[in-house]
């Protein structure tokens, strides 16, 4: 049988296309499972997993903890509201101690970039990364690509534009990465004050106007504004972004084509999206919150062969 | 086999005799389950239920976490605290994203009444009110009804005073519904400023003196001045409540009669009830709480076979 | 079939020699159960144990979570942020109306010194402290004297120190106790201002100097500075006792002997242990964590038969 070529997924910019292929693979088997009237499999029922989120999470959260259940998985479940990080003590220390009570596998969100990847040569349990900072989130990717596949097909040269704030989304890079891997060509859109300079070195496209951006475009994946995270330094006001960058129904109808519409939720209503457009036909946001239980059990399930 | 008239059970109000019948009879056989030396059916193993508390809650989640896992159901919980419900989501995408993670049945506590109304016709998982606002708590008056059924009989003709915090009580109002569909005669006292208007339209009388009202009853539902909602705006004090309304020993011992005491918790004690009356043989306090594990696992049954 | 003295583990200053050997001999069994691939048994299929954390853990509270689901368990769980004990409930209140869900054992955490033996003779469910105020922490101490068996045999006559501050630690008490049953020298050693008086009435020899205990000693087990409890009323800084009562690997050298080092977690580094001697050849703080969900997998395995 194929097996992923790591034992970790710490983010898409070291796996393979090989690996993604296996993982977008294995969670069409998991999509049917999940759409079973039982919805269980018992592939995992003697892996003990730590979700360990030292940043709030509540989709992300749930999607891996309902995974976890329908491969029968135990589970035991970390937040550092009220944990012993409060006490001083280091990263490494809490997820050795962990570990040490057997745990097989370790999923993990934290605020710092790179804090799974620091954690994978010193621990012996498979990581996954929930999303580190600003850097990487390699399973919304997965779920992005499988749902994009499921869509329209091969991504082999298809037109991806990622719409928002680029620069301080983990969403964007893990796109770019997994996109590119898969052959398709990916451009990025959004105001220049949130458009990172990386993406030059990564041969990413910049549109600066979204109508241009939909124009090309067979998928826009519109990103969240992350009003909790940017407090508005890099950008005038809420409403001239949704003036200038928002999308509603109307724009999608002008363009009279198809073209798939995501988003990563949460949605701001109103402002990078009108709830005409996330609720259109073009829409497949919420197929994308259902994949993401497949796609996960599919890496958890992957992960767990290389113990 | 008898089925319910409702795919949701958002409040008393909406149900008919019959259901409420059936999920007390219902109720009566999972009571027996939760007494043997093993308490678990398997009947919900099939079942994914999301609890939703978007306000807190201790003991409601507690025993519908139970009843879950005595049912056999899967389960995922969400607290709105650190969740993306502070970031800017609407209630209804915050809900069906979870139920796009193929969830079946949702308990839902919320502070807004008539938010899972709202919902009903929108999703098509089953939902249970884990209480409302000041609105509806119809598993609570499940359990009360079932709980005195248990005492005293068949409802039809009793006599059910309901005492107390009137205006600010989800209680109280699908205590109202269930009984009066019951054929009880019920009858709310409390402050004048703690009775809401509308009680006149529901054929309810209004005793001001807590004396007449316990000389009259079989049951006293006495419950709990909230503290953390009114801030005594409509009352002078703790102190004066508790000297007008409060229910003691002396006070039950004077009226020399049958009389079951009942509360729905937490309770103040020494505001609406001394411990002597809380603690003394009249009360069916924890007989309640026992109850509410087997009601609860009644109503989520009922509710999955209807799915 | 030998069993234990009590129904509830409420400390270890009240329960015999017998009962602490039964215990210790179960976790050897236990230890092995969680080495195997499948690291379950299904030994409490049938209780439901309510983990009531009144005060905040992370490590504590997962080990019982780990050890109940290994012995196949049904668990709820019950932290005391936005729950009724802000609403001015009882601990008694909270505590009967969780039982009334028919839970069959409690595992309690307490700011309080005394909260569970308050609650022991009051409820039929067995109770585990898991930690009240300042007083005991049985589990902690029963998980040490396992790990020092492992490594050193058995500890009668055996020389250990407990370094640091002695006031504070439930670990220093419920340590004292355990091992002068077992027949260890047990000694303190710390700062004045935080050996309490009581130690003398128990036996307890005081060294002032830190390399004078270490030079003593088979085992050292270097207690946490609990910077969130005495904000240093009671010691200059963290920098002096650091100077003065810190360990670290050249002290370590110097002794040129076989010497044990346990630490209860979590560890400030640099504070009580520099990070060469709390990862050096000579620590088990890791084996201490591993040993904790075998040791409590045994407490509440054996406590079950007593119901």
């Amino acid at each position: 049988m194929d097996s992923l070529s790591t034992r970790h997924l710490l983010g898409i910019k070291n796996i393979t296309e090989n690996d993604i292929n296996l993982i977008l693979e294995t969670a069409k088997e998991f999509k049917e499972v999940i759409n079973r009237p039982i919805k269980k499999v018992p592939s995992l029922r003697d892996i003990t997993i730590a979700n360990l989120f030292f940043e709030n999470s509540t989709r992300t959260r749930l999607s891996f903890e309902l995974a976890e259940k329908r491969l029968s998985a135990d589970t035991i479940n970390f937040t550092s509201a009220g944990s012993s990080v409060k006490k001083g003590e280091t990263l490494l220390d809490t997820v050795n101690n962990i570990l040490a009570m057997k745990v097989d596998m370790v999923v993990m969100r934290h605020s710092s970039p790179g804090a799974p990847h620091f954690l994978s040569n010193k621990i012996k349990a498979n990581i996954v990364n929930a999303g580190d900072g600003t850097h990487e989130h390699p399973t919304q990717a997965l779920l992005d690509a499988f749902s994009m596949q499921e869509k329209i097909g091969d991504l082999r040269g298809k037109k991806i534009a990622i719409i928002g704030d680029i620069l301080h989304s983990r969403v964007a890079l893990s796109n770019i990465f997994c996109l590119q891997k898969l052959g398709a060509d990916v451009r990025v859109c959004g105001p220049k004050t949130l458009i990172p300079k990386y993406l030059t070195s990564l041969g990413v496209q910049v549109f600066e106007n979204v109508k241009e951006a939909l124009a090309w475009c067979d998928v826009a994946n519109v990103l969240r504004i992350q009003l909790e995270r940017q407090q508005l330094k890099y950008f005038p006001s809420l409403r001239e972004y949704s003036l200038y960058f928002g999308i509603n129904k109307s724009i999608l109808d002008e363009l009279n084509k198809k073209i798939v519409l995501m988003h990563p939720g949460p949605i701001n209503r109103g402002v990078e999206l009108s709830s005409d457009a996330a609720d259109s036909s073009h829409s497949i946001i919420l197929d994308q919150v259902e994949n993401g239980v497949a796609v996960r059990m599919a890496v958890m399930f992957l992960l767990a062969q290389k113990n």
